[in-house]
């Protein structure tokens, strides 16, 4: 069913609607169904038939024509395809009521993603067992995640403090990073930095709710 | 410094940029710095300048050329433009953890988003009290918001249950919807929803980890 990619050029919007795809079909998967062919898939996931056949087709051959694709089958494909169906350990650095959260979010382990060690800076917080881990200063990152190789940092700091713990996460040799701080980050050119940022969502809300406003 | 928008049609891509330039703007603000030409700005939101001047034309004429844009003029036009300079009232379905973080999450309130009304269906949630609100049933959400204007409705529950707390939003007239849990969201035609969608962005990561693997 899977093949090697057929491009390693995949546009990064394909990338992110193949997470899309993984979501609807988890939906489909939980309803029992077995098959499911392009169009129901493209209209859970807000986009057209040919784009998420355009979209598969990066990773070989998908489906069979007339009948659909089997929704197990396609998942796990495009999770391999992804090079998610593998433990990836994190560290996570801020351990506010968000980053506690992320913590305790059940969903993140489900996928295989694991919080393995978590930093903070505020010194009443340091030494603290969370999860059953011991909170270590932010400074000291480097020094605690020797030994272990983490795939991913994830910043849950204040914005002011979020620059100070990706810079940490770098000098430790993280450059994946996923960031949950409402700050855009600078970093050197081998860093990959994604942004989960809620206001921006908030903001293209609010915007509709005015501009619909003001054609009443 | 502000004028009426040029277009109605502004692309959604740009008002998710304008997002981005407020956060850069916040930090330059935050740093002291009162003036800031497109080129910086657009290096801090990963764009080009032109990209930048392009979008702010949409919102009318700001900055001067060859001295730049005055960062709190610029930050109070876009928000402006947004229209997101003013109070939002929010209702949150689903008091987990990551509800609860978001309830108690500051910069929601700094930014004028303030969660009025929180939901959850389990039995033994229903009736403690959250940060100052009791948390009703999610099945009497219409009667609960009866008398107050909800302007957007925010689902932090399991996947398996956030389709129903949209239906609940959407029965109670609320149709601006920023959705947390990891599912894909039936809506009517009229319904905007916005995916804060953190496995999207892992699976990005992990793509890019996993890509570089084999390069390697």
């Amino acid at each position: 069913m899977f093949s090697e990619p057929k491009s390693k050029h995949i546009p990064r919007a394909t990338i992110h609607r193949l997470a899309t795809y993984v979501q609807a079909l988890e939906n489909l998967a939980r309803d029992g169904m077995e098959i499911v062919s392009s169009n129901p898939l493209a209209d859970a996931c807000g986009v057209n038939g040919s784009q998420v056949r355009k979209d598969l087709a990066y990773f070989g051959e998908f489906g069979v024509r007339g009948v659909g694709y089997n929704v197990k089958s396609l998942l796990l494909a495009i999770t391999q395809a992804l090079g998610v169906d593998r433990e990836w350990k994190m560290a996570l650095v801020g351990v506010g009521n968000l980053g506690r959260a992320i913590l305790n979010h059940h969903e993140f382990r489900l996928r295989g993603f694991n919080i393995i060690a978590i930093f903070d800076c505020d010194p009443f917080k340091i030494g603290e067992i969370m999860h059953g881990m011991e909170v270590r200063c932010t400074d000291d990152l480097k020094t605690h995640i020797r030994d272990v190789n983490i795939d991913i940092g994830i910043i849950t700091t204040p914005p002011e403090r979020a620059q100070r713990a990706a810079d940490n996460l770098f000098s430790a040799g993280i450059y994946s990073i996923l960031n949950f701080a409402p700050a855009r980050i600078k970093a050197p050119e081998i860093a990959h930095v994604e942004y989960v940022d809620f206001f921006h969502h908030l903001y293209a809300l609010a915007f509709d709710v005015t501009k619909t406003d003001m054609h009443e």
